[in-house]
């Protein structure tokens, strides 16, 4: 082994305006995208790291051949922490498309039941007793659980949102808030979603972006879906909003309104703004395609749909369309839903139940392939959540998100085919390091930026007043 | 805290013929069974294991109660052995109820085929490369996996069977092993199979037990398995076998033979011995159900089905249709089939996904609950590998296959409901600790018995002449 030259020669230290790297990663095999958006594993890779934004993704041999003459083995590139990757593969970090991250103080309270029980009974009732400090706690919980599975961004949509954003920024992870809001509130719950998404954007040095968050189109009514498209489109906002969740919503739509929910969406201009619909596992396929067709070809706006199957599976619903919706042209990013329904926040168990699931409904083995899946978890979830320039890729002036999996287990070996490793036989607690903005959240396993044993013990004592339901209170009436 | 004594005092010293504990583990919470086999969470508990059996499970709240003067902390327990178990969840360990533990050699080889090709492009011209070697090494890479996660009994149907049996005995682990046999392969097909039985039985300490195992009613002829029916009841062996995998199977079978795989396997005499049926999932529920309800109520045999739920959903097949077995009062096991199909051998994740898939499939939230996924895996896996008196349960005389998993991780807390807890958000990476017959084969996630970089070394270099498909040869053709 070469030692360490005092300063790198010119042609190999990493490209920068000034100095050395923040962060270089070695050894590992990295999950690349060809400039057509196909997924490319580039084996024994060095990732540079500046300024939070990944400065290069190289393989050795490649770099070597350029510049023969100046040899510098890549764990001896000047950098202030190195990271030894060998034995892992990095990607791009997952996004959790949709989420309502403060849910973990409720998972498994409600179990084994059909979604009006779940929401009537339980949900809506305990969530009145709500408090700041429940849902600050909560998101805190989330946030280490996140980054333990390799999430690096997630887009969160609840109430007391200053809290979920003081837990991301001290967590270090990047997130999409919206504030959400119902109808029931009259239009302080909207001016409030407002409020927050003017006041948090690019809060935790940009890792926060924002959003308005009507919570769907059964509890928003039409009015205040108008007012929030105008909103949108003149504060430049995304719009995440829960729609067409299940069948049953769809039908209530008709039945009320003559119109899906998507056709409710459209016309209040929702579909000409960016726009965030969690789980339509509801679509009308033969009314609703069309027109989500229509809003992705439009140049105004850009819709996405976030899918959490394991929730659905476990209501008993139809899944998300998937199919149908990528050839519609409307990217489908992976998500987890809330805790409370979920019961974790593994988006990792997300892209693997895509994959099953969707070769499933379609009845097609060669369907939904663990390179599509991987597609979904990267690209499709990157845009889904508005930051598809930004994150979703390790390329060159990306944010530098990324994880590194061990694929060494028994579980994991042999290595015939990579992308069927890691969508099927690898598990989010593969996932060794976990770095966001080029800062490591979590390392070797071990979690660097939330104490999970006091947030848990501060979290336990309030878990009796918070489940207590005998106030006979919930905070909306769920009909579907 | 007391300081521990010489010895303890009589009253104190866990029950047993002579002398002091082989292993104590302290401080869990257990799951048992109560009379009517529910499960019952015991908090605080400790357990005792003498001789490879389970000596006692107590709370110490309870044990204390009734020996009040003699308060020795179950920490100070004489054994040979202590674990801390704070933090933890005791559960019977799991049981693999179906799997070809060599086909680990083969994992994501494979992917996102249909069957047909799967099996006649793959897996059957690669399995006619196996060589003794191949199959030692892959059933050793299986058994690290399985300890890794939590699985202590494994029921293989493969070939080569006695390298698989000196995997077992060397990793520890108890398994019921069966030789798969072809009615092509002429009558040394099944007399291997039956020698391999006779040899093997009681082996590994009697870990190893043995049963009969032709290939399915498609590959193995009717007087083929009428001859297996008579050595089954002769020997006093279980049958294992494949049926009715699929609905195209059943569909063949009655275009074949005016019979469903079920209808051929009773003619055969085959429901009258102890019988596994693997998946299943092609059951014709008005032919086949008046059969199957009509074994298990007869004294003679007991039919159990395995079923592996994530190979149905990447083939695009139906599921085992668990609801209508359980209501003829056939047992359903846990299974991951072989790793070429199901990527991992993560039994865990069988029983998470036979709880989603099942509400699924039926409809009904309210359906196959966490605490009926709990009894799948535990005492009904037991009694599909015919062991349904040894394992399966943390009960005094029982054997001592137990493992302990982490409950104190973010995305399991709180804990509302335990069952909830292990059914939905644990995974098979939180067990921590592998007891088979008392012996600790993974100690905190460290693996005792398996070198699984040596393993993953030798095999890499077989691999290449593995699958290599050049010569045109299958081991059989699958029409299904």
């Amino acid at each position: 082994m070469t030692p360490p030259p005092a300063t790198g020669p010119a042609g190999l230290t990493p490209r920068g305006p000034h100095g050395p790297a923040d962060l270089v990663v070695t050894g590992c095999t990295a999950l690349t995208h060809d400039p057509h958006g196909e997924i490319v594993f580039v084996d024994d890779a060095t990732i540079v790291v500046r300024d939070g934004l990944i400065a290069s993704v190289t393989a050795v041999g490649a770099r070597n051949a350029t510049a023969a003459e100046h040899v510098t083995a890549p764990e001896h590139l000047p950098a202030a922490e190195h990271i030894d990757g060998r034995g892992t593969v990095a990607l791009p970090g997952l996004v959790n498309c949709h989420t309502h991250t403060p849910m973990v103080a409720l998972r498994g309270l409600a179990e084994d039941l059909p979604a009006h029980a779940w929401f009537n009974d339980w949900i809506w009732p305990v969530e009145s007793n709500l408090t700041e400090r429940v849902v600050g706690l909560g998101a805190r919980l989330a946030c280490a659980e996140m980054i333990r599975g390799g999430v690096t961004t997630f887009a969160d949509h609840y109430f007391a949102m200053d809290a979920v954003a003081a837990a991301t920024e001290e967590s270090g992870l990047r997130a999409l808030l919206g504030q959400t809001y119902f109808s029931s509130q009259g239009p302080e719950g909207r001016a409030a979603s407002l409020d927050f998404a003017l006041r948090l954007r690019g809060a935790a040095d940009g890792r926060i972006t924002t959003c308005l968050a009507p919570h769907a189109p059964y509890t928003v009514e039409g009015p205040d879906l108008a007012a929030t498209a105008e909103l949108a489109g003149e504060h430049g906002l995304l719009v995440h909003i829960h729609a067409a969740e299940n069948r049953e919503q769809t039908d209530n739509s008709l039945a009320r309104h003559g119109r899906t929910p998507i056709e409710v969406l459209e016309r209040a201009g929702l579909l000409d703004v960016d726009l965030l619909l969690a789980h339509a596992t509801g679509l009308d396929t033969v009314r609703d395609l069309p027109v989500l067709r229509g809003a992705a070809e439009r140049s105004g706006g850009r819709v996405a749909v976030a899918s959490a199957p394991r929730g659905y599976l476990k209501f008993g619903w139809d899944t998300t369309p998937v199919r149908a919706l990528c050839e519609a042209g409307i990217p489908v990013g992976l998500a987890t839903d809330g805790a409370a329904s979920n019961n974790t926040l593994d988006v990792w168990e997300s892209m693997t139940l895509t994959a099953l699931v969707q070769k499933y409904v379609e009845r097609d083995p060669t369907w939904l392939t663990a390179r599509q899946a991987l597609d979904h978890a990267t690209l499709q979830s990157a845009r889904a959540v508005g930051l598809g320039d930004e994150i979703g890729s390790l390329a060159e002036g990306r944010r530098a998100d990324l994880v590194l999996v061990d694929v060494t287990g028994p579980h994991t070996q042999p290595v015939h085919d990579l992308a069927a490793t890691l969508v099927h036989s690898a598990r989010s607690g593969d996932v060794r390091t976990t770095i966001v903005a080029g800062r490591v959240l979590m390392r070797d396993r071990e979690l660097l930026t939330v104490d999970v044993s006091e947030v848990v013990g501060e979290l336990g004592a309030l878990l009796p007043g918070l489940v207590d339901r005998s106030h006979g209170k919930r905070i909306q009436e769920y009909e579907g």
